[in-house]
């Protein structure tokens, strides 16, 4: 049985919103996402080892909060997955039959669908980044942006215990 | 000059909500963090090297979205920094007297103030995860989690040019 978020009939006296859920913010859109990937279908499971390119366009508003970023070879993205579908609790993911969690697999499906990417800053033209390395559909939202930082960011060691006992190859 | 968003009186005619930004979305609370640190100046620059344990408490409601998150080493956790202020959008840093634009640094006033940190997951009970590293502060929103894959996340040779620039010691 696959769970959502709708099944849920018995729900805290203090949850808002259209759909029932606890809101506690608003994202604001502080730019957009010029990817090669206009579907689902057509982006990578992980950005990471995709060698596309994508340009991330800030508006102009915030063009201030970019000083420096140039510095940056890697920066952490994160923008909105606006096609996902945050009803979805548990999912089943490419690479296997199993059903998880959502919490704990990288589906866009989940509550809130904020897709998070490291990519690596190829070039700065003013307001427009160029970057490799990014999963995110044409037209996404952007979110945030922050410095990576290895030193910070980096875990060698670390473990998922139903993505290790399968092979990487993802199911058709 | 420090800009702030609130110095740009021509704005897009699409600019939507209260405070004159492009509302994209909203942010619904998944559940609440528990922290030793209650106020600003006793969390840590970053969480990754405090060994203070926190807890994450998710919500019943998405219960089901924790399904096989035990079997996750290390979780990324994004959380609202609901004590940030929105409004910057450049800054200076505990590491120099320079101005950053914030996409260039860490800090947690920003357009959108989602906190992202990389932790280790100490114990599952239930919708409770005790970890590891955590900067939020006490009673911070709970967003979202995915599991850290450091085959996709870790990046070993990461610049943040206005940082190496720096010895390690934030300024008093």
């Amino acid at each position: 049985m696959v769970y959502n978020a709708k099944m849920f009939a018995v729900r805290r006296t203090y949850w808002l919103g259209n759909d029932m859920t606890l809101v506690v913010g608003q994202l604001h859109q502080i730019g957009v996402i010029h990817s090669p990937y206009k579907e689902q279908k057509e982006a990578p499971f992980q950005g990471r080892y995709a060698r596309d390119e994508s340009t991330l366009e800030v508006f102009e508003e915030y063009d201030p909060a970019l000083l420096h970023i140039e510095q940056c070879s890697h920066i952490i993205v994160l923008y909105l997955q606006d096609r996902a579908d945050r009803e979805v609790l548990q999912t089943r993911t490419p690479w296997g039959p199993e059903i998880h969690g959502v919490f704990a697999t990288r589906s866009p499906n989940r509550p809130n669908p904020i897709g998070f990417c490291v990519v690596e800053l190829l070039k700065r033209d003013g307001r427009f980044l160029r970057v490799r390395g990014l999963d995110a559909l044409e037209g996404s939202p952007l979110i945030d942006m922050k410095p990576y930082s290895s030193e910070v960011d980096s875990v060698q060691d670390a473990v998922i215990g139903w993505h290790k006992r399968r092979d990487l190859k993802p199911r058709k």
